[in-house]
């Protein structure tokens, strides 16, 4: 055989094509890097590369061929290396999450990091704490969140779970009374935790006092098995997160101490009488801090796919030979016109949460994300504060940019966009598309709500518009603070003697005015329907997001590098930064079958099982009709 | 613990939710399956029932727990079943078509029976089918279809490997001679194939007669170990169709006899001489048939999904309690305004490319999939259309409904859609939409593509604007053609003394209205930028397109029922007829841990091999300073 790598028809097509494609990058990356990331960026690097530096138990390169069982085996080696470095490193909790960011891999530490530790500290009293911390912090025990069960999600409300107090002995009795009322998709229950936080009906003296957090031990020390009464079990594979060991518990009547009722909140004495929390929300503060997380995790998804879909189409090539232009040559797939439309516009949506992050007090709908129960919360804030300011009409509370909508007549009505065809378009001329667009569509949903009662009916009847609303504020206040973080950068570098017209800046307002040209293309009848947009502003708007997908072009890679994530996070054999795609395919391949199941008789799998007598059945048949292969 | 399946904590608002909701259904939905899948269905249903009589084979159950390599060898058992089932039932190869669909899964068989031997039937000459045919369909060899390499994909003319002929020993030479030409992808490559179909560059002489198909041995009979100067392998885990062994070969210089180059269209005779095929496009006939099945697929999947999510959202409650109507109780979630739109918005897509099968002759973009070639192609051949007849002033080949614009002026401008507010939404006012709409997209992309030379270049310059025209054709067609259905059907049932006013005709009317109205308001701007479409005939299409879901909602379970998907081919806890989908779960569940890997000393998986160590150093820092547990 050829030796192992063999070589290019032609070379110049794959391995230089990416440091071609990085020299005409106009702009320093690292200074990119530095405004994307933050302070953070130097302490995230060397704990990365504190990881790196033991690929054989950080690498990833055998995720993709590993089974489910494998797959959370390798991540809790992984969790455990972190253990180790972390008691080593003395990393504070804030260097643990980071660099359990950086492994480029989910494990059920997770589940324990940044959810159930989370959970004894604000959920705990300072006594309880005492007990409790230690053994969590120093993994003596290793907890989830048991919250949601079979037949119960969102709505905590109808949670079965129940926690009944008994007087005699000073415990709670914990029981999933029904098949519904198992815990059902909780991280690290099947097989990870020994403890967990579990939510239940507090039950006094036969009075339901509603969901409340309770510490259950779960598995035996030493043995890890089921403690008496506790059913666990694993759910099976999932889309994502075969890492992670999410699993079901029943519980039948276990008793716990009253003591592990978690009471920095609400409490129960000795006499069994109830002392509510000041705040009951405060019962549920984990899962909020969570839902941002999720938040964050998805812009950075994104950049991941964007970093390999870009680099990747900087090196493929195919087609176009055709063109006269080409002389017989394959274009770079990123020069097809379609191809880079879709990578470059996708590129403001993975760099615009990066910002929104920067500002999380705003609230809104946590960056277009599709959950409608989020969207339905944003809609329902936003329609409460607008007919509580209709009836007093006191305006204040209600966003500058809607206003005109609610004094409505001419004022709103005349509104027209001021795009100028023929020049760039201006931050000012989209902000206030969107805000008027949001406007309008507020309008409708008004109207529809006060037609309907105005009360919880009103909002039930109008989910779908109640939706259209909360997307149409999240798209606007991403183009509000993406233009702002340009802005507030732009005084920086002048407050720092930079020269604001140089450097990334430049690249960055363009990718943010085709943010906002973009989605308003996508949607554009929302904006012409009432005439503020014109056809002949349409027109341009097309021809600018050509304009700017094409101004773009030479800085893509240079975009996607400054997400800096590694070639291990990436863990991508055609994303990988060296542009080395087809040899790290085929080199990637050869690793995954060394680690592959063999056949029963060492030979080809599934030939040794089936199809050997398939195929000899086969050769009997034909027997001497066909001559002999 | 108590026993197998516990008591719910209210039966009715699961078990017996499906029944309630199938008898609220207006159509006989038995009529309705016999009208989506015309004549073959009793002969589908029996083989459906012949396969579902064999659980332990073809049961699916185990599938979401397996690894690549277990789901590998379970799809080749599923295989090998079905090929003593053809034989012992004689099954036509068109009934063991159907019988592979029925298994609800996919096996490495589809590339043998649907690719291999296609491409034997109308690549090999009558004389060396004689040869090869009884040896493929009687499975004493096993066969694949080599084409894409790791560097060349769609674009043929690029594909690297070589067919030299040998004149000295009458032989052609196989060979891959770079990297970048090794080929990549396809399926049943890697373990199962003995044989495959090769796609090389013919060479004679020196000269290069562009890329041909052979037939190549790869594996030896007996010990299925590759032939010399082979070298086999499988890509590793994919996103889907893990059952599959995709694979890599690379070919190193071997020869096979000149009769092993496919001689039905072009030849090689014993000289070495060239005869070309009258047609070079059926070189590659097979592969444009399977596209054709793809879209069959993805419909199927479409319904599949569909099937679960609707009888889902029949059983699962959530939320909702606190609105006063429902006193306490929580909703079912279809009845969730959101989740209601987005299930029956989905169905009518579901529900129409059946009917765009039925009509497979007419061309277009195959149902409106995201695939850009598909596109490209489909743009190109009407614009190919279009710019010949405005050359010749002949407008016969060009769709009626796009002349008007063609012939531009006053005609085309002025058109105005007729969709009269307050009344049911005719289908000819919504043809007539999707006609000008199209007609507008078109003359915008002619007008570019005429300014920029009317070439190649101008055609790749406008590869956006062909994608979105494309689009609009293939949107405009799905309406039409689901009308047409519609029409035809009617007229049937007139003819054969049914009333077309009962049964499942009207439903189905709406559900296309449905369709309609909603691919038009979903990109409602398009429709009225030129005026064509009113705002105040927007306000009505949204309003009509809620009264359209409120008046299917007690329609949606018989429109899934009707896919007639059997709870086997669905494979889904939450999505089984019965709507059991609570037990369905713990049951699936529990059967899953039981053909789980265990821990290596036997217990839990993790904890013995990872865990154990990291909780007994957690207990020996803690130590004294905290209680035992």
């Amino acid at each position: 055989m050829p030796p192992f790598i063999p070589p290019f028809s032609d070379p110049s097509k794959t391995v230089s094509s990416l440091s071609s494609e990085r020299a005409l990058v106009s702009f320093p990356v690292e200074s990119l890097t530095r405004f994307l990331h933050g302070d953070n960026l130097d302490r995230l690097r060397s704990i990365r590369a504190e990881i790196e530096r033991i690929p054989e138990v950080f690498s990833n390169a055998d995720k993709p061929f590993l089974s489910r069982e494998r797959s959370y085996v390798r991540a809790l080696e992984k969790a455990a290396k972190l253990v180790e470095m972390k008691k080593k490193h003395k990393w504070s909790e804030e260097e643990m999450l980071t660099a359990m960011m950086q492994v480029g891999d989910s494990t059920p530490q997770f589940l324990h990091e940044a959810l159930f530790i989370p959970t004894l500290k604000t959920q705990l009293s300072d006594e309880q704490q005492k007990t409790w911390l230690p053994r969590a912090e120093n993994y003596e025990i290793f907890g989830c969140y048991a919250q949601t069960e079979l037949a119960h999600g969102s709505n905590l409300r109808k949670l079965e779970t129940t926690a009944t107090f008994i007087p005699e002995s000073d415990e709670f009795e914990i029981d999933t009374p029904t098949l519904n009322s198992m815990k059902w998709w909780p991280g690290a229950l099947a097989q990870s935790s020994t403890h967990c936080a579990i939510y239940a009906r507090l039950i006094l003296h036969g009075k339901d006092y509603g969901v409340h957090p309770f510490l259950l031990q779960i598995r035996a020390p030493g043995s890890h098995a089921p403690m008496p009464g506790i059913e666990l079990g694993n759910l099976g594979s999932k889309i994502g997160f075969n890492t992670i060991d999410n699993g079901f518990m029943r519980v039948h009547k276990v008793r716990i101490p009253r003591e592990q009722m978690m009471m920095r909140n609400s409490k129960v004495t000795r006499a069994g009488e109830y002392v509510p929390a000041k705040n009951a929300k405060m019962n549920y503060s984990t899962m909020v801090a969570i839902r941002a997380n999720i938040v964050r995790n998805a812009g950075y998804a994104l950049g991941q796919a964007l970093t390999i879909a870009i680099r990747y189409s900087m090196v493929r090539v195919q087609g176009g030979d055709r063109l006269p232009s080409q002389q017989g040559q394959e274009l770079k797939i990123i020069d097809h016109g379609m191809q880079r439309y879709r990578l470059t516009t996708s590129l403001e949506r993975a760099s615009s949460p990066q910002f929104e992050e920067r500002d999380p007090g705003r609230g809104g709908p946590y960056g277009g994300g599709e959950n409608t129960i989020l969207h339905l919360q944003t809609s329902r804030y936003l329609l409460k504060t607008i007919l509580q300011a209709l009836k007093t009409k006191d305006l204040s509370a209600v966003p500058v940019g809607l206003r005109s909508a609610l004094q409505g007549g001419h004022a709103f009505e005349d509104e027209r966009c001021t795009i100028a065809p023929g020049q760039p378009i201006t931050g000012d001329a989209l902000i206030a598309a969107y805000w008027h667009r949001e406007a309008r569509v507020l309008q409708e949903v008004v109207t529809k709500v006060l037609k309907d009662g105005a009360g919880e009916e009103a909002f039930a009847k109008s989910q779908v518009q109640m939706v259209e609303l909360s997307r149409t504020h999240g798209e606007g206040m991403l183009v509000r603070n993406f233009y702002e973080a340009i802005a507030k950068e732009e005084q920086t570098a002048r407050e720092q003697g930079r020269d604001p017209s140089k450097g990334f800046l430049p690249v960055l307002k363009m990718l943010c005015e085709l943010h906002g040209v973009h989605r308003l293309l996508e949607q554009f009848g929302d904006f012409t329907l009432d005439g503020y947009v014109s056809r002949q502003q349409i027109v341009w708007c097309k021809e600018r997001r050509d304009q700017l997908i094409n101004l773009l072009r030479y800085e893509l890679v240079g975009l996607v590098d400054a997400f800096d994530i590694s070639d291990n996070q990436l863990n991508s054999a055609i994303g990988r930064y060296d542009g080395r795609v087809y040899e790290s395919l085929y080199e990637w391949a050869k690793y995954g079958m060394s680690i592959m199941e063999k056949g029963s008789q060492g030979g080809v799998l599934g030939f040794d099982e089936v199809l050997k007598d398939v195929l000899a059945e086969g050769r009997r048949i034909n027997g001497a009709a066909t001559p002999k292969l």
